[in-house]
């Protein structure tokens, strides 16, 4: 039983057969793969949206694991297939920007943009790499194979715009609504990391939230708290902002990604 | 090849990535784990909603299966998680009500309040158990930890209010609608069980099923029936409103739980 | 661990239990047999979209694997259980016409009415024999037993109305819209063989796809194209519409399956 899992990420849905097949191809290389679905609901060709998803959840994953990320608009394009290996894990998936989130926030080891076509399943569609590119490719990776077999570093690869958290003047924390989850939770990109720096820095301990000109505050503990509206430090590392037995979404009238969020000192 | 299954049900939906995260955390425990999905698409807190669909489900996994269930809106606060040996079967998630049919209608051995932090995932979050708490429990359980091992047993576990079945006056039972499924059908908390008793009891072999002002038969078979709206048993050994070539939901105009159901004799 | 894969299809969706039931089903007899979905979504009872959605997926999984496909509003009503060996493969399910474009377009090997019911899981539910018979004779088969052993070979099975692209007159390939993506393109059922077969024919290399009133070029490469809308041979090896950065569907205001659609040589 190899310890390798191969974590699954896309924007195919469930609807039509494309996940299957992707399944199918990687057990046909090896029946005793262990795959593991993160989403296949990414909105359809949203990279941004698959970015941010990937990066909620990989570290969930435990090290050298390998992540099947396809949200793939330009497939049969120009657009490489790529390789990406940092954070001690493998992402295989369309040179787009999808994996730009690992590149700003992880350290990257290398880049390998995929050449080596005997590995491919035959023929290779142009609408469907997930199958006949990347599906392979990551299970001959789980077999063993090294990412240095499928093609040569390097160094363009392509990167999307993405809101970085940063700390500002000192006394603010600038950060952005990056996703809203099952619950009516939105989820912001405002790292553990920088809110710790922060705190450190600042020598303060106790914090607010701003958004959409209301002051929340940054609490610990679940989702049961006296407060209507607050924010706390999610799961996934990330200040999120939620509410008490409803939807911060709709408490707050935020339906979409996009608006900004500030972490201030109380 | 371990023989235990990890049947999964939650309101976490399969658009977040939580519930691949709650597999890589039971692989990563025991690769060899074999997991089964009885659904994610639990209305988000609907304890209930989790409690009567686990019930419906819960028998089609063989003896000695472990049930990770997690509907759990008190995620980080006081409510205590639990593991519930009844039926022969395994039952891990919140002590909150989402295990009310399995006490109402099994034999339940032990509740046991989970409290040995050491099988537990580092650290801890607040607003994820199932990751880091109920399935690291799990996987440990299925690879042959004991029960007795994760805390000591309670007596005060929680139940909510849910209707039970029940024979009135000799005469009819009382039951209502709990659930809809994706066909339109409408399944009843009345059980096979109890169907079988009042046939016993009252000598009599054909009954009709009274809902919204209508007579139902009663009718064995499957969907293909002569009429236009009938009832059955159904295979959780449920009573459950059907109709020909159409949605009993639609044809009735009922579209949510809590109408209450009769069955009377013929 | 066993080669063979279990390739499920079904109407049940995802938020009942039924699929996880089904899996347990299976796992029961065998806890090694791996399962790989290829959709749950088919409509309610819609089993000319089941069968055309098996058609699009069935050649991605590989010979002698098992597909256990239920779409079945008969169920507990006099259609037969059936086995078909065809295309080197196994389809298991009920004999209502959802492997119609396996016979049309496979070379069908033979066709088994599943009679030998000690192979059935017991009780068998009148409304659901995916649990209670062709899991439990997916399972088997998977284990060794032949298709034989499930009961004896018919002729008479059964055949919905299919539509069958076709060359009409030397000039022109009549083909029909058979289902919309989650993309928004439309799948016709125009195979690339019969293409393949009018190119030679008419020794023409370049065609255009007719539909809706418009014309439109068949394109080789993926879906970056210069042109708003194209058609393209897609990874199923039928004629699919497409259109740049949109939904086809939503270009072309369709919305629905049956649209006619022709290819003629340019």
């Amino acid at each position: 039983m190899p310890e390798t899992m191969i974590a699954l990420l896309t924007d195919f849905g469930c609807d039509d057969p494309w996940v299957g097949s992707v399944k199918s191809a990687l057990l046909s290389i090896d029946p005793a793969l262990r795959t593991v679905d993160i989403t296949h609901s990414v909105p359809p060709h949203d990279v941004f949206a698959g970015a941010f998803t990937l990066f909620r959840a990989y570290r969930d994953f435990p090290p050298w694991s390998i992540y099947l990320c396809v949200v793939d608009p330009g497939v049969g394009g120009a657009r490489r297939p790529i390789i990406v290996v940092a954070a001690d894990r493998y992402f295989i998936g369309p040179d787009n920007g999808l994996f730009s989130f690992i590149y700003q926030h992880t350290e990257v080891d290398r880049v390998v943009a995929i050449t080596a076509d005997h590995y491919f399943r035959r023929p290779v569609s142009d609408t469907f790499h997930a199958r006949d590119v990347f599906a392979p490719v990551a299970a001959w990776m789980a077999k063993g194979i090294e990412s240095s077999k499928f093609g040569d570093p390097v160094e363009d690869y392509v990167k999307i715009p993405i809101p970085v958290d940063k700390v500002v003047g000192d006394t603010l924390i600038k950060g952005e609504v990056c996703a809203l989850d099952r619950f009516g939770n939105l989820i912001t990109n405002i790292r553990v990391e920088t809110l710790a720096g922060f705190a450190e820095q600042s020598g303060k301990k106790r914090f607010k939230v701003l958004l959409a000109g209301q002051e929340l505050p940054l609490v610990s503990g679940g989702y049961i708290q006296d407060r209507p509206l607050f924010a706390l430090v999610n799961s996934s590392g990330l200040v999120e902002i939620a509410a008490s037995s409803r939807s911060a979404s709709e408490a707050l009238g935020i339906t979409s990604r996009g608006r900004e969020v500030g972490v201030m000192a109380v």
